[in-house]
Parts: structure tokens; C-alpha cells; sequence
């Protein structure tokens, strides 16, 4: 692959974003399809290179969890051929007019759905997120500049070399998709900087990565991901909901965004429900941390301290605080929450819409698992994140999210008075 | 008013947040018209205190022009109060359900119309912004921390206090409206990474103003305003639309973000247009800076450079360019646009729907002028600025653009598998 300075990708995906936004969506689809078929026809040379960065990493020492996101294998490689086949079947969302209307002296004006234009993407270690992540930013018009981790540089040049062939084969300029060839830190600072040509950037990875991001990026950015997402047992649960709800939420899949970190048990079902809870998560080896109140009830439980209130473990560990009513378990969400997900357990009717109101996150549940929000459980199909900030996007992003909007304006001559 | 610290604001502002999200429209209008009504009697103090501003404006020396922008009169303290009462006739855009689905597995999920919580505005020298942004932020649901210019300080305490007063008797938390009482530039760079406990930043001003607010927050920053608005003349125009077009875009109100600022001629009607086009400037008082080729049809045009097409001049001055096509019309458009306003003149179904598509702008105009990029003139009310970004709000934003969204997800015990 070619290197080139960022300046010059920078114009380069400027300059193709004016034909990406023309693009029909059959054209679009089609390359989607054919990038699809060239990663599977590619699969042996992207494995080779992924075997590279993976030696050079455990060289490095890099601990198996980490080694673990990093593997590409076949099916892996099959299951981000089947995501771009996936993407290509959604809908395309340019061109939309999702407003229309007529003004007093004749102006006829449409709101249409256009695409955002050049979308950065910083990312960490999994490499299929090059895949994923070109896919759902191409389908809705864009182009992307990919920034991902040094580790998987080689997997991530293979996989962008590979989608690159199949655009110049479908007549679609390759350079919608251009990954930053780089280890080099400093170009992703320069990326954050990079206003000219960079519409908006999108951070994927940990808490960390987003912080940077955030603190650096003089260009547009959409947060995502970060999740301290709690669970409330109101006095008015079903406790025979909470139980199943509460492991669910924690233990299904202890590394992601949307599981639950914490708990908030209203005083008056405390001595009902908090042995019964402990026995469970103690079988489903889940430490617990709590407050007074909590580990008067339930002897092994650690104390929680304000740091852990504060904290996504994305592991087998759970804070817990009794609180006397609704409005302190709200106050107490709303202070600690990272406004991914957040759930209550009622069924009082009254409480339930105060909660919904109140709380103030992405996606606030009623008796049913935080573990939901995610683009295909909403039904929006693949999504590029969960946005964790109100501007633009909140919530599961997908190819909508993607997208902003211009205002036509048809007259005959009209000029101001 | 009392001296308070940054932090102590943000975490006022953070708080009432969750008192304003669930406010009652009816509550909501009542304040504003007691404000407005509190302004009028407040007029006299208000007065004062804006004269003291001006004085020492004009012993620093300030230019006319810009003690003008920071003069209030009795007429414009009635105008503050007039806009107060409109935005109380204006609909209120929180609660609104946005979508509803049901999931397959029994999820009812509906997305809602949300504040976004904390607004914080930096703003120039207009006393006027203080009560026009709180008027529409607090319809919105939202808290605001507004940071004026220091010339401009004891006239916003003032518009404040006023303010602050109307909303204690209506039982409102009057931290719905803060102002930074204090001249410090380090008080605006503060206010810029106060994001534990501000959602958005509007910025209110010239284009240095919002450089330095994108290059220095943290916090997600709303750009606004900046136009460098062009009118291309196809070759397909009606001429005797196209000018009273242009003379409309630039000289109505040259001050404004949506004035006209470049012209772009097709090379087949400018020996046609050219010379009219010259006269009716100049009449005007306009002075034109073109390229060769407009400089060998009118005499007395200067010459324009790299620099004035990329120039918002905002004084009576045009730069003007010939195109062989609409292809490199649109292209300079793309180059040198601040993405605001663009307005094409033909008759040319083709070629006005190539221009809408192509060009890069929050609003793009067939034979009208681009001064109508405005929140009355699009049917909107009031307005806290034109976005010339992608995320989140583009163009005109009203009371809507003001919000967010969060998803409400009801079930009845639903795990994820």
C-alpha cells in the first residue's frame, strides 16, 4: 500500500466525498457485495499478515485477552464478509426528504437527509472493525479515514487492501475507504486536528482511547461506548423479574458496554431480595461491593467505596447501594452514570414513567435487561456504536446516525424585503 | 449578583437541568412572560447600567460600529421582551414521541424528545443575546451558562438579574439562567472544558470568536454563522431575475452571515450580464474584485486573489469568478464556501437539481436570494443561530435543534439471549 501524508488523504477523501454522495444506493450495494466476496477470495493473505501482527505481539508481550481480540481466523473473516452482505441489504437512508413544506410567499423548501461527508475512525485492537466500520459509513455516502491500533496494522493494511480492490473493480474511486498506514501516534493527533477535510470523528475502544479523543479532537465528535449502566429494584418490583433481569444484565457477557455494573435496591425489598441475590450472583462467581447497608445483609460483600460507584469493571464484580426512596436511586444513577443504560424493576406505573423521565441516559428501561441496547435488538440492523453524548446521536448509531441534512430552497425570484 | 466559581455554576446548572427537563409548557410560558414583563420594568436600571458600559467602551476607544452593537435603547429592551413573548407563543418541542415500535420479543420502545441539559453560550458585545438565548435554551428544557463579551458586563448583569427575578416569582430555580460576572478571558477557556457539566457550546460572534472556540472545547461545540455565500449565474439564468437576486443577497443587509459575498458567472451570458450586473453595483456602491475575465469586461473592477475568494466580507465589497461550466462552478462553490448559504440562477431543470445535490451547504437556493436563511423566514420563530456544521443541526436552530432524544424501552421481564 502506497504511504501517503495525511494531508494528502485528507484531500483525497474531500474530493471523493462529492462522488460518494451522488452514489445510487444499486451501486453502493453492489460494491458492498463484491468487497464482501474479495475479503473471503483474501482470506489466506489476510490471515498471513494478522499472523504477523499477532507474533509481534506476543513478542511484545501482549496478555491473551488482548491477543484474543486481535485474531483474525476464517470465521472471523467470514463473519465480516457476511456483515458488508448485511449492510448492503439495509436500506439507504440519502436522498430521504424528511421534510417538505411551502412558505407564505411561494419558497418551496425540503429538508433532504445528505451524508455527514469524511468520518475519521480511531479504533483499537479488533480488526474487523475496519470492515465493519467502512461498510456502514460507505452505505450511508461517507468516506472514512481509519485510524487503528499499531498492533493490528498489518491486518487492518490487508483487509483495506482487500476492500480497496474491490472498488476499483466496481468502478467506485477505492479511496472511500483510506487506513492510516502508520504506528506512529502523532497521526492520530493529527487526524483529531485535521478540521479542513474531517467532518466528524468517531472514537471506538476504551475509556482511555475516548478520553483522548475527546480532549485533543478539534474536529466534531460523537462519544461512544463507555457504559455504567445500573439496574433499580423499586419497592414495587416483581423480584421474581429482578433476579433473572439483574444476571442477564451482568453476566451474559461480562465485557460490554451495555452490562450492568451496579445496583440500586430500594430499603423496603432489601431483607426479601438481597440474600436471595447474593446466593445467585455468588454461584455465577460475581463479587459483590456494597454499602452498609448491603453488607449487614449479605456477609462476604466488600464495601463499595465512591470510586466504585464510579467505575465500568467490564468484569465478574458488582456495586450495590440501598436507597430509601425513588428519587435518591434516581439522584444517585444520574450523579454515576455514564448515560448509556439504565433499568428499573417496578410495577408501579407511576414510578416506572418517573424513572423514565428523570433518568437521564441514551436508553432507560422498564423490566427488561440493559443488555438490549445494541442496533440489531432495536431492529436498526448493524451500528457503528452506542452514543453516549446528546448532540447529534444518542444511543445505538446506525446508518441514519451517519448521515446530516440540507435544506433546499426552490423559487421563482424571491428576494427579501 | 453574587460572585460564584465556575464549578459552583456548572453543578447549579447540572442540577436545576433535571427541574427545567420536566417542566410543564404551561409553567415554561408563564416565566417567560413574566420576564419579558420584568425587562420592561427593569428598563430604566438596565439603561444605566448599559450606560456605564458604553462610557468606558468609549474611553478604551471603541469604534462606533461596535458601540452601536453594545447600545441598548428603550425600543431595543422592548424588542428583548417582544422576542421573550414569541417564544412563548412557540410550540414546545419536549416529550414529543419521535418514533414508536414494538420488537418482536414484546419491547415497547419509543424515542423521545429530551433537552440536552446544559447550554453554555459565549457570545460578543449584543446585550440582546442574553435574553434571546436564555428565552429559547429554557422553552427547550435547557440550563444555560452564558459567558458575554467583557465590554458588555454590567448591561448583561443586569438583563440577568432581571431575568433571574421573574423566574423566582414563578417559583422557577432562577440558575436556569447564569451568568459568568466576570471580564477574564480565562473564564470563556474554563467554561470551554467544563464537561462533567455542560452538554453543548454555541458560540455567538465573529469568525475569530468561533475558531477559538472549536480549537479550545472540549465540550461538543455547535459552529455557527460564518457565510461566505456565493450566487452562480448559469448559463441558463433568467438575467432579469439574477440581479435583482444578487443586488437583494448583498446589499439588504450587509452586516449578516447570509449575505452575498462572491458571485460565480457562467462564461456564456457574462458579456450579456457583466456590464449591467456593474452598473447596478456600482450604483450600489458595491466594489467588485474579479479575475480577468471580469476585469476585461468592467473597467474600474480590482483584482481578486486567492485570499477574497475565500473572504466573508461582510462590507460592500464582491468577488467574482468566471466558469467555463456548472462543473467547475460547483467545484469552486465546494472549495471556498463556509457551508451556509449557495444559491444558483437558471432556468435549467438539470442544472438546478445537479447544483441542490452537489453543493456543500446547510441551505442551497434556486432563484432566490440568500438572505432568507433565517429561522422566521423559514417558518421556524426564533432562532439561537445558523449551524454551518453537519452534526447534530444544520442551518437554522429553532427550538427543536435546541434538544436531544433518549429511547424508552418497556417490557415485562425481558433477558437478552
Amino acid at each position: 500500500m502506497e504511504k501517503i501524508d495525511l494531508e494528502t488523504m485528507g484531500r483525497r477523501a474531500a474530493e471523493v466525498k462529492y462522488e460518494l454522495q451522488c452514489l445510487p444506493a444499486k451501486k453502493k450495494n453492489e460494491a458492498l457485495l463484491e468487497a464482501a466476496e474479495q475479503l473471503a477470495a483474501d482470506t489466506k493473505v489476510i490471515l498471513e499478515e494478522n499472523g504477523k501482527d499477532l507474533r509481534r505481539a506476543e513478542e511484545n508481550g501482549m496478555h491473551s485477552g488482548m491477543t484474543d481480540r486481535l485474531r483474525l481466523t476464517e470465521a472471523r473473516i467470514a463473519a465480516m464478509a457476511e456483515g458488508l452482505r448485511q449492510i448492503a441489504g439495509l436500506g439507504d437512508p440519502v436522498g430521504e426528504v424528511m421534510e417538505k413544506f411551502e412558505r407564505p410567499n411561494g419558497l418551496r423548501i425540503r429538508k433532504r437527509r445528505v451524508p455527514l461527508g469524511v468520518i475519521g475512525i480511531i479504533y483499537e485492537s479488533r480488526p474487523n472493525v475496519t470492515a465493519d466500520a467502512f461498510g456502514l459509513c460507505f452505505k450511508a455516502g461517507n468516506a472514512v479515514i481509519l485510524k487503528g491500533g499499531s498492533d493490528a496494522l498489518l491486518s487492518n493494511m490487508a483487509v483495506t487492501a482487500s476492500v480497496r480492490k474491490a472498488l476499483d473493480r466496481c468502478k467506485v474511486n477505492p479511496d472511500a475507504i483510506q487506513l492510516i498506514a502508520s504506528t506512529d501516534r502523532e497521526a492520530a493527533s493529527r487526524l483529531m486536528r485535521l478540521n479542513q477535510y474531517v467532518d466528524v470523528l468517531i472514537p471506538r475502544g476504551g475509556a482511555g482511547l475516548i478520553r483522548s479523543v475527546v480532549e485533543n479532537s478539534t474536529v466534531p465528535v460523537i462519544e461512544t461506548g463507555t457504559g455504567n449502566c445500573h439496574i433499580y429494584v423499586d419497592e414495587y418490583a416483581d423480584l421474581e423479574k429482578a433476579l433473572p433481569i439483574i444476571l442477564n444484565a451482568k453476566t451474559q457477557r461480562i465485557g460490554v458496554c451495555n452490562a450492568c455494573e451496579s445496583l440500586v435496591i430500594h430499603e423496603a425489598v432489601k431483607e426479601r431480595f438481597l440474600p436471595e441475590l447474593a446466593r445467585a450472583l455468588k454461584e455465577a462467581k460475581v463479587e459483590m461491593r456494597g454499602d452498609r447497608q448491603v453488607r449487614a445483609l449479605v456477609e462476604d460483600a466488600k464495601t463499595a467505596t465512591e470510586e466504585d460507584y464510579g467505575t465500568e469493571y467490564l468484569d465478574y464484580v458488582l456495586s450495590i447501594k440501598v436507597a430509601a426512596d425513588i428519587g435518591e436511586a434516581i439522584a444517585h444513577i444520574n450523579k454515576y452514570n455514564t448515560k448509556h443504560s439504565e433499568a428499573i424493576i417496578t410495577e408501579n406505573k407511576e414510578n416506572a414513567e418517573r424513572f423514565l423521565n428523570e433518568v437521564d441516559a441514551a436508553c432507560v428501561y422498564v423490566n427488561a435487561s440493559t443488555r438490549f441496547t445494541d442496533g440489531f435488538e432495536f431492529g436498526f440492523g448493524a451500528e457503528i456504536g452506542i452514543s453516549t453524548q446528546k448532540l447529534h446521536a444518542r444511543g445505538p448509531m446506525g446508518l441514519k446516525e451517519l448521515t446530516s441534512y440540507k435544506y433546499t430552497i426552490e423559487g421563482d425570484g424571491q428576494i427579501r424585503q
